[in-house]
């Protein structure tokens, strides 16, 4: 156990060991061949992924394991990646300076934790108002957007991949029921990146802390309100338990993404067949988080209704219509930054939005209205 | 170029070779090392991929060679994909039957047109009225349509991985204008599987054929109209130089999965490392392709509208409610087979449904509602 390198220590032992947490990224073993060369790499990694999660929190947490899982399985253990929980080698809100500092290899979390960094990182998460998550896939895959997202992550010499996205997020839990736009004044909220700067034109008091520190802050008051996500992980964090007002939907987060960030120099080093399955192994799970999402959001809604007595609630017109100038707002105040880089990343995403959504319009959101009104099974 | 394992032939020969089309899958290599075991087999194999697309066909046989490329190079090469368009090796609709008779390995195609096989098949692609894509990926996921696929492709020893999604699709095109169901009675409409059957139930005569014979179709009057999949690849194929009135939304695909289709023994036998190339190669590239059309389709129609004339309608309400109706019976007569496997599918369909389309009523049905009242950038 105090040897660095000893491959054979088991994750759970690792943990308990406060001399492991320095072990590095190590090849074990380095293969050579005189038969026909094979165009991979023998040589055997071990990666350390860093999460913002708490352990197997669902959706998220169990999306960075098997995420982690999915590159061991396709790499056949070359490269073996291993994942640390919140608090477990840094604390969440530390998991993109691990990477660039060099105790880890990855990090999984959400671009907009970064926004103290560039302001430009939100769009890779999510804006107020803005892009679903298939649209956001489409800008960054099709549009220009990862481009302008590398350039970004560059200057501290890391590469950003969507990983994984929670589709249009739940509003949040109020501890009281909210009528007007005057009932948010001096709210205290849980809510990060620009959905936070949303609320506060709103009148919230906002704050931001991980996961795992949302429900003792409600539990002692230092929150009224928070929002995480959505039913299925929100359940499992118990805040049904000290606030009963389940608000939908999220006008501040349509499309929330997941990133897998990796050291861009040691990423390039890998082997060409490594890198293209740490890339596909991240856009295999940016559809499993979401499918995973869909089918458990409404199962675990049902049950706080139906057995822990949450109240469900539309915000009312007024508040939607607030946070939607609230939100212009924002979005108007970033493509006038005097950061060339932020005012290009808004209006590369403001280009793609106004083309997206003319067919979200036309045709997703026109056939979901003939469905509601005509059909049944 | 005679010689059947000649692996230096360039694909444009080949396709140039009718004494190549027999070509098998052939281990070219398995190498051996004494030094660490790697966990992955060295052995080298070439697989066929036919298609049910058009060569380069946008979107689609695009997202075909892509496939095969993403496996290629995670494989570093050691499963090399060589794809097919449709009738290269064999017809479009042969595509399946090519892999069930062993002349190829994988087709890749959309399952609904092997609704003659079972047609609890149809529910892998969509179904009228149906799900979106997110929710199909959902239940195929993480609510048990994965497992009942297996159990009716098990039964032609092949299986079906989700490879691509073209989200919600256009209308269709048609020569004149639709005002009411009357002007459905008679009409000549390329339209398959299921959605077809509803627009049957509407009056019009409906006739499938693969994407590259719809055009000579159209234009040599054996059709009054058309329905493919959206602007993105219907410019493509030029349905606008022969009809001018394009409807939209389709409410007969609310969400067409397609599939890639491996032969199981041959699948089984890969080493597990190719396996999970493989699958997360098709999921990955799920997404990519719905990103695909996201991205293109609203920039496709934009030049149909400006450059090409083309008149852009909303089905008149009361063919929307008509085709509702018209699904409904559809799958109330599937639930009702007697074929219990196709009983299992419509049932564990109609579960999953009701359950995902609570979570898009409450949260992406109310944020788009919101966001086109509100929001402008």
């Amino acid at each position: 156990m105090t040897k660095k390198t000893d491959k054979r220590v088991g994750r759970r032992e690792f943990l308990g060991s406060a001399a492991a947490a320095g072990a590095g990224a190590v090849a074990i073993a380095a293969a050579t061949s005189s038969f026909p060369a094979p165009a991979l790499s023998q040589a055997r990694v071990e990666w350390r992924m860093v999460t913002t999660w708490p352990k197997n929190l669902p959706g998220l947490g169990v999306g960075a394991e098997r995420l982690a899982k999915r590159i061991n399985d396709m790499s056949g253990g070359r490269l073996t990646v291993r994942v640390f929980a919140a608090g477990e080698l840094v604390p969440a809100l530390q998991s993109l300076d691990a990477v660039i500092q060099g105790s880890a290899e990855m990090s999984h979390g959400a671009a907009y934790y970064w926004q103290g960094k560039s302001t430009g990182l939100s769009f890779f998460t999510g804006v107020p108002y803005g892009m679903t998550s298939r649209e956001l896939a489409a800008w960054v895959r099709f549009m220009g957007g990862q481009q302008i997202w590398d350039e970004i992550y560059d200057k501290f010499g890391v590469k950003g991949f969507l990983a994984g996205d929670t589709g249009t997020q739940a509003g949040g839990w109020f501890k009281k029921e909210l009528t007007s736009v005057n009932d948010i004044k001096g709210l205290k909220f849980r809510t990060p990146g620009l959905g936070g700067q949303t609320w506060e034109k709103l009148g919230a008091a906002v704050v931001n802390l991980p996961a795992g520190e949302i429900f003792p802050a409600l539990q002692s008051g230092a929150l009224d309100a928070a929002e995480f996500i959505g039913p299925f992980n929100d359940l499992a964090l118990g805040f049904h338990q000290v606030a009963k007002n389940y608000y939908f939907p999220s006008f501040i987060e349509p499309g929330l993404a997941l990133e897998l960030v990796v050291d861009k120099r040691k990423f390039l080093a890998l082997s060409p067949d490594l890198q293209a399955i740490v890339e596909s192994a991240c856009q295999a799970e940016y559809d499993q988080v979401a499918s995973d999402f869909y089918a458990n959001d409404p199962i675990a809604l049902k049950t706080l209704v139906e057995q822990h007595g949450v109240k469900v609630h539309a915000f009312p017109e007024e508040i939607l219509k607030a946070g939607a100038d609230a939100a212009r707002e924002i979005v108007g105040a970033l493509r006038a930054s005097t950061d060339p880089l932020v005012k290009k990343t808004t209006e590369s995403y403001i280009a793609a939005f106004n083309t997206l959504r003319t067919r979200t319009r036309a045709v997703d959101s026109a056939f979901l209205t003939a469905r509601d009104k005509y059909f049944n099974l």
